[in-house]
């Protein structure tokens, strides 16, 4: 008997590569062009002359502010970034064994009850504006104390004198930082900012689409974003450079690498889906900062070395290039960041981004539900039936 | 200047319909046979012959249990019920205005934190299976619980005495449930167990791609449950029958339908977009137990003409037929259980289909990563430059 094997018009592209999911005036990778189209804008060129705060407006509302609206603007991060004192509670019921990223996905959920029931259920744009604006706001402390809790340190509220990526840096390390690593780490998050339709972007918009709300969708993102072939790349790239320092530094950096790509692993920080073959202009912006933070670490200037000669070795042996993700691995670990908040920072970024998405999925929305090809049994029957 | 919109290859079809997004041989909608074919069986005959946990065993493990096998994953669903202390606590944290899915899933997105680390990110079929388990039999006290201390009601442990489909209803209504209740009530939960590529299914999965676990991958689905297009159905039929109900029963209940479609409204319950003008296998057959349940409460009879009327309205002027989410929101009205349970009870028991297919992701894995249309503006830049 002639089994049907899936639906007749479809064709199978894994992990749907190629395959248009959304239409969208958010972001674009122009790869032809080697550029990420931001609202229009080049995201390198956003991140060199601008701020995070300004980009994540142009981002959620689709042109850059004005200064009055920047001011509005700041003005609402920072009045907005404190937590419900219950967040803090919730944070010392998590046991040491919780992972940071785990327990900033647990208290973004848990943040949806705050809401008032009607106005968490609308999917309106301005009702997703406000609510999206708010949970950004609170991304730092809900990251920053994320870490804190979870390794036994006391907690730190927001400093309403500083700016939001000054105060996200303040609240991880407990100090004020420098100009010099606020600058930097203000970059890093400008380049995690927007990516068009990487896994958190999609996981969050295939939420949004059953008219779910935006906690869940942001909520649905932390959960894809850990994982080690998204957003937990730039931890496993800063543990590998840990690694290779460890067995002897620089001189040992293409064994190690070697002996991995022949074990069929992974290096982490290396390739994309669509750009794959050619530099990802956000880890082009980024490297250019490595050798001025060097200084910043005494291992700093061998850590260099061992990024220099991997990306060599992944060029050389595979024609892979870095992503985002492995330069700014490194820069962190060179600013002190502890790291398992690497790929929680990322979240804390992507954040205006994912609010664009699910406004944007809600306003012109479409269920997401595709189909199988069906491989498994056919025409059993319980009980021993013919 | 003619501008790319997209990437050559890919043509767009609005939600991925009929896109094949994945390889399973877990259960597969054959709508040429109007069948559910859930691991080679049709779903309904499943459902009536067979008891939740044994088509839980079989949706997660391939075949249908022995009876030492069922014994064994009976005593596990049953000592593993239990929550642990801080997640009774993690409930009392939660304002009164949560909404009983968004508990539930931060709970099962707290529960991370209790697993090992490693073994939470460890990918193999047999540590996701143990995990996937252990959070099934964990997801009546999560439900149940969830339910009561948003309501201020005192927590209840499960009844180590109990099944797993008496025991869930028993904590929900903290007596132990009569025969034709509980027998029922599985049946629903079978109805409810595994379904394809559904919407959260589909959001599980494209999460598990990065490698990332399965409490998130779990989270991830239950954020996308809780949409009134997707598993937001069910409670949102049975307020609907209550509300025609309030505003005079039976008798206006094809004028409230009729308004309702004039106003270009959705009427729950109704459409799907494998079935769409088919009659969801799931629906015929729980629809026959309402007659024998409309007893159990005074205003059941009405109740059910009720739902008689907009079905015929509903298949006269739109040619749409119920889904599951249409009997069963009228069928948990009649056996007492909160509306606001109705929800979360879809994702306990489609847990298990969850599990399945986190655990089938993993072992065959490719990263879900689409791309855009893209229609937003191009050329501009910050400051003012040309
Ligand atoms: C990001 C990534 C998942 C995209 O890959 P993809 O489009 O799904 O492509 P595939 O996983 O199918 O990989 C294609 C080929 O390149 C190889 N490859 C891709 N990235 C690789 C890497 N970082 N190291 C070694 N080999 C790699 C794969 O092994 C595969 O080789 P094969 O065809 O011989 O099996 C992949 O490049 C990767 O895993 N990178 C490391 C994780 C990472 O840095 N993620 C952050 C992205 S921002
Ligand atoms: C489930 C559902 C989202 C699937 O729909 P889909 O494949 O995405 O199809 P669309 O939403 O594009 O709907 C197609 C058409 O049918 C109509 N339609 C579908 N379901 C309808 C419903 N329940 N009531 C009224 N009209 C409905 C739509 O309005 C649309 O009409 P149009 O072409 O004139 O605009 C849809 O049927 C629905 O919203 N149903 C109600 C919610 C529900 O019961 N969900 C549980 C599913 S298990």
């Amino acid at each position: 008997m002639a089994l049907p094997i899936g639906p007749a018009e479809g064709s199978y592209s894994p992990g749907l590569e190629g395959v248009i999911a959304a239409v969208t005036s958010i972001s674009y990778l122009d790869v032809e062009h080697e550029q990420i189209v931001v609202r229009g804008y080049d995201l390198i060129e956003l991140a060199r002359q601008m701020h995070y705060p300004q980009v994540a407006y142009l981002v959620i509302y689709g042109s850059l502010p004005s200064a009055d609206e920047l001011a509005d603007f700041n003005r609402t991060l920072q009045e907005q970034a404190a937590l419900p004192e219950a967040a803090y509670r919730l944070f010392q019921l998590m046991p040491r064994t919780t992972e940071v990223m785990d327990a900033q996905r647990t208290v973004i959920s848990f943040l949806a009850g705050f809401e008032d029931p009607a106005e968490l259920r609308d999917p309106s744009m301005q009702a997703n504006l406000t609510k999206g604006v708010r949970l950004l706001a609170r991304m730092p402390a809900i990251t920053a104390n994320a870490y804190r809790t979870v390794h036994g340190l006391p907690p730190v509220e927001p400093d309403g004198e500083l700016g939001f990526s000054e105060n996200f840096l303040y609240m991880i390390t407990g100090a004020r930082p420098d100009a010099q690593a606020a600058r930097i780490f203000d970059m890093s998050l400008t380049c995690y900012i927007e990516h068009e339709m990487p896994n958190s972007t999609f996981a969050a918009r295939v939420i949004a689409s059953t008219l779910s709300d935006i906690y869940g969708a942001v909520a649905g993102a932390a959960a894809s974003l850990k994982g080690p072939l998204h957003g937990g790349a730039n931890e496993a790239v800063a543990h590998m450079l840990l690694e290779i320092l460890q067995r002897g530094g620089a001189s040992v950096a293409e064994a190690y690498v070697m002996e991995k790509l022949a074990r069929k692993e992974r290096i982490m920080g290396f390739g994309h889906r669509v750009y794959m073959k050619r530099y990802d202009p956000r880890a082009h912006l980024m490297k250019d900062y490595i050798p001025q933070l060097a200084g910043r670490r005494p291992e700093g200037p061998e850590l260099y070395r061992i990024y220099q000669t991997v990306e060599q070795v992944m060029l050389r042996e595979k024609g892979l290039f870095p992503n985002a993700d492995y330069p700014v691995g490194l820069i962190y670990l060179l600013l002190g960041i502890p790291i398992d908040l690497y790929t929680p920072i990322f979240l804390a970024a992507r954040t205006a981004g994912l609010v664009a998405h699910v406004a944007e999925q809600h306003a012109n929305n479409r269920l997401f539900r595709p189909r199988v090809l069906y491989q498994g049994p056919w025409g059993r029957h319980p009980n021993g039936q013919p």
